[in-house]
């Protein structure tokens, strides 16, 4: 098989014209970058508005380990069989960070014969949007030390900024500074700090909006600092609103590729999935839903913290509700949770990949919880055997009566998924039950955080530290209390244990902080260390990424 | 007269691929974003080169004044005018910068009916050339820390590490920092701060690389650091430069728009003008002298800067050499110039234009010195009388034996001036002497540095500060006594006094510091204070730009 950059270089792409046309967006709705990715224009997608919605599927998947899952490919390949089969399925993706590349090597857009083109463009500068992001948060900054700097008409405490600063690069040296330094002309000294831009609040803003008009009153609502008599400072304070909705205007136009099959793609924002809820861009999902009889698209890490979030806060804001959950599984990853290690992958092990299984349990009853249809996508390595794809078939047949179905989209594109496809739609076009939510708006802060870990991840208590306690008190206080909660923790266990693999129970999440996120709409429950600014490896990718002789990206993928 | 941007909404602009075929650029050589933007293709630019080249035309003014001269205007009005005359003419200008556009209200795309367009997708995000800019530059800062962090091979001395960090933004807060801070995991703490990304090395490379090998070497060249045994480390030794030149092989292909008549207009590249040269990018001058018979292009500053540099860095290392050489001056300038104050300026004053005319006239002797022809572009205001343009003339014609003439493209586009087009096809198609440095590159640092005050500047005497005359030896005794120097002082004065306007003679100029851009391929010498990172006044621009109820936008010009 070749790699996926020789896959990708090899396809045939259509003009992107020709794409959109599939899905009825004319030729003049396109703001072409290059011959193979437009943008779709606002105009446009303000006329859909009328529209019946078509089906939302959301592919999700059990607690990642470092045997891989292929969440993003199976959502390609799924998107693929779903067209295969007749029905017309729009994909919807998150856009790849710039900064990771250089760290680690390898992309954000699927893999083998399941990938979004042109793969190059959508992993380094695409169309611009994070640079948008960061832009409008960089002026956002500005703005703020400005606004001290002058009169300080607010009174903003300078202790008491908690605006950072962001960049879409891997850099642990920004991660904590002192600015302003250097005299009475660059301003009031203080401590700072930068995140990588996906982190920014700006990002999960961008994804929530409905429209300009939306992401202009968000971002107003964002509380930036506090006064030296402790009011809180937002952005719309410091005026700072208008002029980022300008430089975000033509960024929060949806980005169309393609499938390596031809099939449109919608790949647009990408918020972190921890401290925000990292799905794509609520402007894509709905635009998606508009274009096509069926929507396909993910979320961020396992089915405990993406599927939630993207039920709890996302189809919360945006009205959506998903027909069908695929949950994606491997052997491999299976086996790791239930004890081997990652060298002992490639011998056949029954009874590891049962004892594994209870992970995959936990997620698909988790998931049927908010009355959801599950099916449980296999997702195929050369090394799996026979016997333990029966076993897991069987296992998800007699222990959760659902259907677990193998795929080989990654070797064999879309035909590899057409399984997973005929029973997805079975169950879109079956009996819809009402979304049950994990907790109710009006329910305590404390006790929304108490609902998911107690119900979701099989917690026997939470410990709020008091600092966070107090914070949750204040936030209520101060009108926040109806928001819904965006849990921070480690996406490799149940637990905030990440080597407590499996399906933990009776364990204790401690929430060490609470952070509010008034412009995006939740706030956010800090369970263990969260890194909000990556570093870069002792030997990262980038000392080996360079152009070839024929102008083609070596060492990237 | 509408404002500006009432003029560029009113236009309809012609589709990018009827602007690109008027010069034979076929489409499947554009990348296009939108549909009156594109890119051009590296592979059709390289198929330019046995083309012969048309003729380059300068254009360059006196020292500017808070009076407006209009270069970029009359650099557009020229082109327009010369296509009007049936000359097959392009034009090659810089990008405007994002940070200041939220500074002072006002955009860098020309003006009045001289202007290009779109416009506030130019002076936005445009093709993201700069947002590519900051990305490379900011990955080999984040790479020479992380080489600190792991196990500094190289030995690095954190203490002298030259390469800043850059971002965007009118930013002050940034200009002094004190970063790598809060522990082990951070790295090693060291002083550091940022600069706007036109001042990056990164820029100054990108507009003097011939193409994608020379700009990686360029960078390769790039010194950022000492060791501490005093050796120079480059971004080479960190092998930054491949990854840089992926991030930068798509921003490195010339952007395409159109003026308002429709014509050609490269727009590529935007280097600070003080501690770097000033003009566009060489691949767009380039390109353009193979697409059209005319090459209308501009450089920063006054001529004692901008044609200076344009001339003894950038001529000399691209191969070029002007044709002719329009000098822009108003009446209103010069009137500041012969000591008028600004509020003044609405009544007619013949004594002071004559006295200011000093300036202008040591402006045409310099350019002549270099050995090209010149004619003076009188940019024409409403206030201006006919008394003082017939003065002007004749002062022209007289002391300099130039021709002067008035154009008013401002109000009238192309057609406004044509006499000036016509002046300029005299000079251009007429006899042509070589082209005479200032100073030839064997010679001393210091000496290039004194050649330049004392023969263009008027200056007395040259005083080197000790630091900087240590420095000039060090870079003599490292093997860099070949390089060009690219002066950074005040543009308002032929002295390193803002104030002393006109043509002052006998001053001295204090050389303060020095650098070396060895990627460039120039060294600096500081004459004064130099901002690197301007700050947001008072009343920020941003505070009242926003999208209006139709989704224009509002309050950026």
């Amino acid at each position: 098989m070749p790699s996926d950059i020789e896959i990708a270089r090899a396809a045939t792409l259509k003009p992107i014209a020709q794409v959109a046309e599939r899905v009825g967006i004319p030729d003049e709705a396109l703001h072409n970058y290059g011959k193979y990715i437009a943008k779709i224009d606002h105009g446009f997608i303000q006329s859909l508005e009328s529209r019946p919605d078509g089906k939302l599927i959301l592919v999700t998947a059990i607690s990642p380990t470092p045997a891989g899952e292929g969440k993003t490919t199976t959502t390609v390949g799924l998107g693929d069989a779903l067209n295969r089969i007749g029905k017309k399925a729009v994909i919807a993706l998150r856009e790849p960070s710039l900064g990771p590349c250089f760290g680690m090597k390898g992309g954000a857009a699927g893999g083998g014969r399941s990938q979004v083109v042109p793969m190059e463009q959508i992993n380094l500068h695409f169309t611009g949007d994070f640079h948008a992001i960061t832009s409008a948060h960089s002026l956002a900054a500005a703005l703020i030390d400005n606004h001290v700097y002058w009169a300080n008409e607010l009174n903003i405490d300078v202790r008491r900024i908690h605006w950072r600063r962001v960049v879409d690069m891997n850099d642990r040296a920004l991660r904590a500074i002192n600015q302003s330094l250097g005299g009475v002309a660059n301003g009031f000294p203080r401590e700072d700090g930068f995140d990588i831009t996906v982190a920014s609040e700006v990002m999960a803003v961008f994804c929530l909006a409905r429209d300009l008009a939306d992401l202009e009153e968000r971002l107003g609502k964002i509380v930036i600092a506090e006064t030296r008599d402790r009011k809180l400072v937002t952005l719309k304070d410091v005026k700072a609103t208008g002029a980022m909705t300008v430089l975000l205007k033509d960024a929060l136009q949806p980005n169309l590729v393609q499938t390596l099959e031809g099939n449109p793609a919608l790949i647009h924002g990408g918020p972190f999935a921890n401290i925000a809820h990292g799905c794509n861009s609520v402007i894509a999902t709905r635009s998606a839903l508009k274009l096509g009889e069926y929507t396909v698209t993910e979320a961020g890490f396992g089915a405990d913290l993406g599927a939630e979030k993207f039920l709890d806060i996302k189809c919360r804001q945006a009205g959506l509700k998903p027909s069908a959950v695929v949950i994606v599984a491997t052997v491999r990853a299976l086996k790791m949770h239930g004890g081997v290690d990652k060298k002992s992958l490639g011998s056949e092990n029954v009874e590891a990949l049962e004892k594994g299984f209870a992970n995959l349990e936990r997620h698909v009853t988790n998931v049927r919880n908010f009355g959801l249809p599950v099916v449980v996508g296999v997702n195929h390595f050369y090394a799996d055997t026979d016997a333990e794809h029966a076993k897991l078939k069987e296992l998800c047949q007699s222990r959760l009566g659902v259907e677990a179905i193998t795929c080989k989209h990654w070797a064999e594109g879309g035909a590899g998924a057409e399984g997973l496809a005929q029973a997805v739609v079975k169950l879109a076009e079956g009996e819809q039950k009402p979304l049950v939510h994990a907790y109710e708006t009006e329910a305590k802060l404390s006790d929304k955080i108490r609902a998911i870990a107690t119900k979701l991840y099989g917690a026997g208590d939470v410990q709020i530290e008091s600092k966070a306690a107090g914070k949750l008190a204040t936030f209520e206080k101060d009108g926040y209390g109806s928001l819904p909660i965006c849990m921070a923790k480690t996406q490799y266990s149940f637990s905030t244990d990440p080597s407590l693999m499996g399906a933990p129970t009776g364990h204790v999440i401690a929430v060490r902080d609470v952070r509010l996120s008034a412009g995006a709409g939740f706030v956010v429950a800090i369970c263990g260390e969260i890194m909000t600014m990556p570093g870069l490896p002792k030997v990262p990718a980038a000392d080996t990424i360079r152009l070839d002789a024929n102008g083609q990206i070596d060492g990237l993928f």
